[in-house]
């Protein structure tokens, strides 16, 4: 039977994970592909651990650079994280005619540009369906099972850190700082939660996501980023009273003439959906990519979007797909980000001032005659419409929120109303400004 | 630029949607691919309706014998639906070494186990990814983005005509009757709807899905099946109060020993979800499959499961998957029941007295003293553990219903229950069993 034979790079969590996948489920792994998966080395800076796996016949190395550049390896799975030195391993892999598979949304969102030219020069595969909705095969689903639609937007939920605290905030009427807390006891957070908390993690996400539905190349630095960190246990109160709840969601559009796409949409940013949609109800850690296509209508995909167990599914997947292809040539596979490479163009991205969408505005005004109707006379100059708006009580503060949902106009219209709003001097400075997005599944 | 050629059986409803996006998407498809998808032929009893496509280049015919034996075709796409001469035309195609796609879930259900291996004799790849779940890509995912797990359970609302009645009756508390008049007229119930609403079409793809899952032959002839005419909008309401949804679930479980799988249960039928679960929110003419494995846990897969834009969209992603190892041979595919034809198991179906599960029951109760003791002593002997009661008042009738919810328990013991409890002369005949459900996400 014909092997594939392969070397790890990072046994922590998930390079656990992939080991004992590939240890423990070698019988119903080959009776799936008609192949054998093997792995043949692993290397780590910490080889004393105990795993809990019997890596007999695994040669155990603490040097990554025997295994990328070792002769009796066909496929490396790069799963150390970060910039460097996970980029400089891959790309040397890569030289070295081995196929790569990595989980490192950073990597690919980063330095995929330089790496998916070298894999094609080298004629083989990279596959990094671990680096988007962990263990959800959405990566696949977009690239393959959506392949004959132009797409139409992608919407993700796609931190688990981040809907992990909006979903207990909204159980439990908390506030943002003790979930943040809470959830750093638990280990759904960082010590240093910025990367999560601020977008970042969802961007490098939704950056690959986008590139990929429209034939575009990544650009991870020009997507609209917002976190989390400013949403209150008000807030979601609020939006919940108009039907809405508040997911951080990544979104991607396309924008053209005639079926070209010209410009792409990309946003990351606290979100108002619909409460009754698909999306809304996707709560705790899990993760849901919706893509809609102009034939295929909406479709979505669910499931657990970290965590060893599932995110080392999504990389052994890749695995065996690059297995199928061997040793016959890549050519066979789709193309790693869903068009031939010579076919993906590098199209601009949208202006922030120029995305068009639905707002949720929150002022803190004072309690005074007049102040609403300035407001309002403002917004009208801009022709923003409201859709609802309500003001709530506060006895002990001398401001009160009043939170107002517009209907559709342009970020670079909505800036410069509220820049003269906060001219008002009966409106404090500090606006909350959350997007809202109906076409949710 | 390589090309496949395709000749198309059927110009309905989803066959005029692939000949629309072969047609209208051509410089897409061909981006994504890097080769051609050329619409060559196709048949039909009925040429001369307008299908609003320009058929310039097209063979046209009304014989599809000329297209499964064409020299100058590659893939034959089989839309005709029904048993036969659907069968004939796809084995005359694999025959003459044609690649085949197929949207036919009865046929697929019924003689796949005859195509399956005349397709790995002749060196051919079939697809119908279409057959299942519309233009969701969740075979695809079962195959190839689920393949390194033991697959735990897979969970289906698989016919959107009942899930659009079964939200209707939900939506507006109207009888079954009622909706599905509506549906009638509304096109989305057939004149007879009892392939529908009786749960034979969700059969049809659940042993499909079934047995892509655990490796075993199709067996649709075994599923339990059950379909949605006994519901009521009382039964709606009475589980909305318990904190449930009824959707019509095609469910599917492994069991064995030590992870092999010996026998496979394989059930449909009305089936209480909890209301604030992913599965209780597919809503209308939607479809989702839930697959969950031993690495991947929980994933959902969520869109149209009809209509003529879908379906065509999962017919080309499968012209397109086979288009990419043309002319290198399908063993760069993965097997088109994900594994390996000589892999593949003649496994037992569990017999329905061994089912365990869940239960919600409707009984028809004389209001006098005493009964329910009965009822519930019946139950007592029987092992059989109750987890919520309720008795509604019907102020005009001779009989009160009363409603169950029961703790797990086997078929066989149920029914034993049921049959003394219904022997009881205060207890109607007439009782009817829903099931239960707690595991879907």
């Amino acid at each position: 039977m014909t092997e594939i034979r392969v070397g790890l790079l990072g046994l922590g969590t998930i390079g656990t994970g992939v080991a004992r996948i590939l240890i423990e489920q070698q019988v119903l792994i080959s009776r799936r592909l008609g192949k054998q998966v093997r792995l043949v080395a692993a290397a780590d800076r910490d080889l004393s651990r105990d795993r809990g796996l019997d890596f007999t016949g695994v040669r155990l190395t603490d040097d990554a650079n025997d295994i990328v550049t070792a002769d009796d390896i066909d496929l490396v799975v790069e799963l150390i994280g970060g910039y460097e030195p996970a980029r400089t391993f891959v790309s040397t892999a890569l030289e070295h005619g081995k196929h790569v598979v990595t989980a490192n949304k950073a990597l690919v969102a980063k330095h995929g540009e330089e790496l998916f030219p070298l894999a094609a020069e080298k004629c083989v595969a990279i596959g990094f369906e671990a680096a988007v909705g962990g263990g959800i095969p959405c990566l696949k689903a977009l690239r393959e099972g959506c392949a004959a639609n132009a797409v139409e937007s992608v919407y993700g939920i796609l931190n688990g850190t981040c809907n992990f605290i909006l979903t207990k905030m909204e159980n439990e009427g908390a506030d943002y700082a003790d979930v943040l807390k809470e959830a750093q006891e638990l280990g759904y957070a960082e010590a240093d939660p910025t990367f999560d908390v601020e977008g970042i993690d969802t961007s490098h996400k939704l950056s690959i996501l986008a590139a990929m539905a429209f034939g575009s190349k990544i650009r991870f630095d020009e997507v609209f980023t917002e976190g989390i960190s400013k949403i209150t246990a008000d807030d979601i109160e609020s939006a919940a009273e108009l039907g809405y709840r508040i997911k951080l969601l990544g979104i991607a559009k396309p924008h053209g003439t005639d079926g070209n796409v010209e410009r792409v949409e990309m946003r990351v940013h606290p979100t108002l959906v619909p409460a009754n949609s698909q999306m809304a109800q996707v709560s705790d850690s899990y993760n849901a990519v919706q893509v809609s296509g102009d034939f295929v209508e909406h479709t979505m995909y669910f499931g657990r979007g970290a965590g060893e167990r599932p995110t080392a599914s999504a990389v052994v997947a890749d695995i065996m797909d690059i297995a199928r292809v061997v040793p016959d040539g890549v050519k066979h596979l789709a193309p790693p980000m869903g068009f031939v490479e010579s076919e993906r163009r590098d199209l601009e991205t949208l202006p922030v001032a120029d995305i068009e969408c639905e707002y949720y505005l929150r002022l803190m005004v004072q309690d005074q005659p007049g102040v609403i109707a300035s407001v309002t006379s403002i917004l009208a100059d801009h022709r923003i419409s409201l859709e609802a708006m309500s003001q709530k009580e506060r006895s002990e503060a001398n401001s009160v929120p009043v939170i107002m949902l517009t209907h559709e106009t342009s970020e670079g219209n909505l800036q410069a109303a509220i820049s003269r709003i906060i001219g008002l001097q009966a409106v404090e400075e500090d606006v909350l400004i959350l997007r809202k997005e109906s076409a949710v599944a």
